[in-house]
């Protein structure tokens, strides 16, 4: 492989696939993630695609809270991509939700990097085990669509690394993604494409990943730069420009031509590792991918509100009327490179038709709103289906309000009928309030793919029992949210000034209230939490408890363990998610639960010492239906990592006098300096209570300009080599 | 001068003088900035001081927001400091009340920097009008005790520009300080001590300083970095090691002498003007000074709560109960450098006696409830008197609330006399809920110097009409603060994320309800505000409006002028405060009140140009006695800078489009890429309103590899070349 071919291996040839050069063919990328975007040849419309399955986007199958689900839908992308000969599908998305206003929220799974990663793991699993690659992305701190080709995200390191960084970092270390797709934005003022901090010293160094680093499409900015700092291809392409300065840049010296080899030996690899699993045979079923997509629609529905009576509704109840166009015209899916040519659809008002046993009426609704009313009041139940059309790549929210229209409809129908259902559609939070209190009932029906329509009857007849929870708070208006103030920023920077209280992290801090907190979803059953133990482990918690289907129908509970740790040291939210099972429950029964918290996951980021450090000290673990249905506590006791940083002399006279060795020995100097005259008696002072709050924040250097010799570097360093 | 005694004359010789080098004498610079706190020679005892007057400390003063009490307050310290023989006071200090937990925040006047530089602006010109130097601190961004020898301040620059530096710009632009103290801490990670972007390029360079640059105590790690950062004298010494350093750094040429010879002049410069102004002979009334405090303290008390009735009492209105041993003993300034040496101290308790003309009771109260609840059922009216005694330089607090035991005396003493008022002592906000509900008043009493119970009994009895305003919102609790989340920051950092959200401008901006609001201030009487009118002038704008007196008392009427620009580009606070007057109206009596707010203040850093900008457009000035008692709103149109930002190859394919120039050059090219492949079509669509949404965020720069040679570097700069 000569020169030329080494640069142009390391860009597209096209918009979806690499470049073939000698010995190494070439293969395609496609756009997921909650489908096969595999693009019409011969078209220049961006989005025109072969049909594939739309299973529920990334916020419907987020909130069913169940990596098994996760597993089946990676399994079921595999098969596709497989079938459409596609060797690398463009997902999982994983960055975090930031912001209520984030476009492409619909695309991401969490407010949470646990939960985010747990169910990535397992998507991604689930992928791989079919021979295609998964891509990671957008790495990293890719929470916004506004200006975010250009946008630095200015987050401090601590937050990076455990909420940003974190669901990364647990994908790439399980999972072992074949590719990860760099952001398009900046971190930290520097180009995530041509981030080497993010993609070499941390991806590789410190996570051991050996995949291949894609760019998002058009992210690099400067070929040589993006392959110095770890990036292995750049699309789409051809970029014949970006090639000949690779070229020019290895002749010059200016790049090591063994930096450019690794990553020519990175892509060779993916195609070989690719091309190896390709089955030229391969089909795919699309019936049955089209179940698979109703029950995980069915499972990430969120009941927000419901008075035990009016949901589930009876077959055979009287008159229902539909209302709202969502219904006949389902908003299934979210805007942009995500946006899938589906292999069929299924609408809310036929699939409620199938199930009703009885007269279904239907109104548009939103510019229609008399003749909605009309019907509902002629109903036995009014079904409102309301939401939103704004969620897409590229632009953000720029508020959380349902259309004026859609409140209205919901606030008449309600007046007109006091059974009145609201079912949303949206790829983001929306503010709740204050329609919902004129409501009994309330689902959440986010986007939910092509067979959305479908799990919405399930949910509403009760053949399917709610269990979808919140993966986002949803709160009482916008101002209240922790990202508020600063999203999505100004001038090419965007302040994460909330730090890691992030979502319910930031809510809990604040003690503020919510419309529905994290963690949220109710049952037509109901469950009981049994005592809880936690015991500590080389591992990390084992928590243990039973819970009990206290109701009279099946149902599935997702069992929650918060943890915190009073009086830590560092500032920390008051809980934050570390483990849950996702359980099913016979009605009347009762089940065992173990929830493993892994030591790691325990740990919070020392920026003294640039380490994961777990402190020592007694856990608390609540455990709950959600963020702030917290049923029982256990306390487990853990043995803490070494985080002791030496003494020395920018250490201040408090810290030296906090160490026992340190207090000895700066005690001995105090002491042979009170003789000494007025700055030497005064520092002799600086140990005295009174004292000590002036001067313990000085630095033990600092003294030199009170009390000389005795503290000049020579001494110092004599003082800090007795005592470290 | 050798150059060992140019290195000697940087820094001082003593704790509190500089020192005396061949032509150069040495002069005192002291502690303030509410008295001259001039230590006792021949003393180890950092803190023991000549007696002089204890004025209400800063955070009394700034409740006044009168710039002419101000001002005589600086020239009562400037006749004390000349008495005593000191040239240089150290104050006034204007960091930002950031937290409400911040130490010091009793040194500092406001969180508000409009507020702030006013009031400083006319203490300074009255301190140096007498012959005596002011020392403006801590230069910057000191607004915290935790760590505060190390802690780096993180803070963007909008935010460094507009809320952190803003006064001091001020005070430096308007008043000439004589000399300028840096701060402690770090900013954005260099010392404050060493920080040539502020010691020098934003200091000197960009606001024109001409004096010295002093340090605070210690605050130099590294004398050889503070000279080339432009610092002039490192306070205290002597630092005979550091002096080397210094000559040693001259020698090997690492640092060039005429950086040196630039301090020394400044040195020199200053004892030369100090000198001059001396008077040996001077001396200052007391007794005089002791009623100026007295004024001052006031007209600083804030009237929090009133129902009218209860307030002001009346002479000979039946017994009085006193309750709390603040009243016997007062809590009348913080603790560190500012601690003075009263020449008198008042109580309440007895000042409240010689206006009574009646029986008055006292208890202890805070141990011994019972008593006081007691004496408090058999009272006319029940005073209780409560607060904190944890300000202090070198700490912060760690809460807002009162002590359990003075919140009970409050309730059991409320509940036993509904005619109770609460007078508080405090250096900072305090949680005022839930016990405020129970008394019908509060009056706020801050730390008010030595004369503070005179002050407070005149304003009980009515001898003077409360006018005091808080220059800090009274938050419902602690985490509803805009800085609860990163106060005061860990691991050697704090990072400022609400960014210019500081205060009321925080709280505004999420909606938030408050205890009382900035601004906020009773009185014994009434006013009615007429209607506003706003012109644009070519020095910013002037507001005129009517204030009458609508009650029976003469009174003053704090004014508030607060600005917003509906629609502006740049996130900014719902309202900031520009301008205020603080004037006298008798009862009955209608006054022509004239606001100026200068262009200078309508501004906002816009960090795309690094320059303040005046955005064009309508702006609102809202004007009333709170920044929640909005009375009357007037508007005026205001010309714009010029803010263009020229496109280039960084700007996106959306700027390029919004741009009329732009989006024709832009277009030619597209038309003549459509025919062009593949690449070249799609690139093509871009201006398409559904392609516009994914790839308007495109740097032109990037569309190179969608587009290769059309928008190659050169093409683009030819392309920009004919649009800019």
């Amino acid at each position: 492989m000569d020169l030329g071919e080494k640069a142009a291996v390391t860009s597209g040839s096209s918009f979806w696939r690499s470049t073939a050069v000698t010995g190494v063919p070439d293969i395609m990328l496609t756009d997921g993630p909650h489908g096969v975007r595999k693009a019409l040849p011969d078209t220049t419309e961006l989005l025109a695609s072969e049909p594939s399955t739309c299973f529920p986007p990334a916020v419907a199958l987020g909130s069913t809270w169940d990596p098994a689900l996760a597993r089946r839908v990676g399994e079921a992308l595999g098969d596709e991509a497989r079938a459409m000969d596609v060797q690398v599908l463009l997902g999982p998305g994983i960055n975090l939700k930031r912001s209520p206003l984030g476009g492409r929220n619909f695309e991401y799974f969490a407010e949470d990097p646990l939960l985010t990663g747990v169910l990535a793991v397992e998507w991604v699993n689930g992928l791989q085990s079919r021979g295609v690659g998964a891509s990671l992305k957008h790495y990293a701190v890719n929470s916004q669509e506004t200006d975010r080709m250009r946008v630095s995200a200015d987050v401090d390191e601590r937050t990076l690394r455990e909420i940003y960084l974190r669901a990364f970092q647990r994908v790439v270390t399980r999972a072992k993604p074949w590719t990860v797709m760099c952001a398009y934005n900046r971190v930290n003022g520097v180009l995530a494409s041509q981030h080497h901090w993010l993609l070499t010293e941390v991806l590789r160094g410190e996570w051991g990943y050996e995949g291949l680093v894609v760019s998002d499409w058009g992210a690099v900015a400067d070929r040589v730069e993006a392959v110095r700092a770890g990036l292995d291809l750049t699309m789409p392409g051809p970029d014949p420009d970006g090639d000949r300065r690779l070229v020019e840049a290895v002749r010059s010296g200016a790049l090591d031509e063994s930096t450019l080899d690794t990553a020519v030996s990175r892509v060779a690899e993916l195609v070989r590792v690719a091309l190896a699993a390709r089955d030229p045979g391969a089909t795919f079923d699309a019936n049955a991918h089209h179940a698979l997509a109703r029950e995980v629609a069915g499972r990430g529905i969120v009941l927000l509100k419901n008075d035990n009576t009016t949901l589930p509704l009876q077959a055979g109840c009287g008159p229902i009327a539909v209302l709202g166009e969502y219904a006949r015209t389902p908003r299934y899916q979210g805007g942009g490179s995500s946006q899938i040519n589906p292999t069929r659809l299924d609408n809310a008002l036929d699939e409620i038709t199938a199930l009703a046993d009885g007269p279904v009426t239907f109104a548009p609704g939103y510019d229609d709103v008399d003749a909605a009313v009309a019907l509902a009041r002629d109903a036995a139940v009014a079904i409102v289906f309301a939401g939103t059309d704004r969620e897409t790549e590229g632009a953000d929210r720029d508020s959380i309000d349902l259309p004026p229209a859609h409140v209205e409809l919901i606030e008449r129908v309600a007046a007109a009928n006091p059974r009145t259902v609201v079912v949303l559609s949206n790829g983001a939070v929306l503010r709740t309030g204050p329609w919902d209190a004129a409501v009994p009932a309330v689902v959440e029906g986010w986007l939910l793919g092509q067979a959305g329509g479908g799990a919405i009857a399930d949910v509403l007849f009760g053949r399917v029992n709610p269990s979808g929870r919140l993966t986002e708070t949803i709160p009482l208006q916008l101002p209240d949210h922790p990202s508020y103030l600063d999203f999505p920023g100004e001038a090419g920077h965007v302040r994460y000034g909330e730090g890691v209280f992030v979502g319910y992290r930031g809510f809990d801090a604040r003690r503020q209230q919510v419309a529905y907190p994290f963690g949220h979803g109710l049952s037509y059953t109901t469950f009981a939490y049994g005592e809880a133990t936690a015991t500590a482990t080389a591992d990390g918690l084992l928590v243990r408890l039973s819970v009990t289907n206290t109701g009279e129908r099946d149902g599935r509970e997702v069992v929650q363990a918060y943890v915190s740790l009073p009086g830590s040291a560092v500032r920390r939210a008051p809980r934050e998610l570390k483990a849950f099972a996702n359980v099913a429950v016979p009605a009347g029964a009762t089940v065992e639960v173990e929830l493993a918290i892994a030591r790691d996951d325990l740990a919070y980021w020392d920026t003294r010492v640039s380490r994961w450090i777990v402190e020592g000290g007694t856990y608390q673990v609540e455990i709950g239906a959600s963020s702030r249905d917290l049923r029982v506590t256990a306390t487990a006791a853990v043995d803490g990592d070494d985080a002791r940083v030496p003494l020395t002399g920018e250490s201040t006279i408090a810290e030296w006098l906090s160490d026992p060795r340190g207090a000895q020995a700066l005690g001995e100097v105090f002491a042979s300096l009170a003789a000494g005259g007025e700055a030497g008696a005064m520092a002799a002072t600086a140990s005295n209570p009174e004292m000590l709050t002036l001067m313990g924040s000085l630095p033990l250097s600092r003294l030199a300009v009170f009390a000389g010799e005795a503290f000049s570097p020579a001494a110092i360093e004599k003082l800090s080599s007795t005592v470290n």
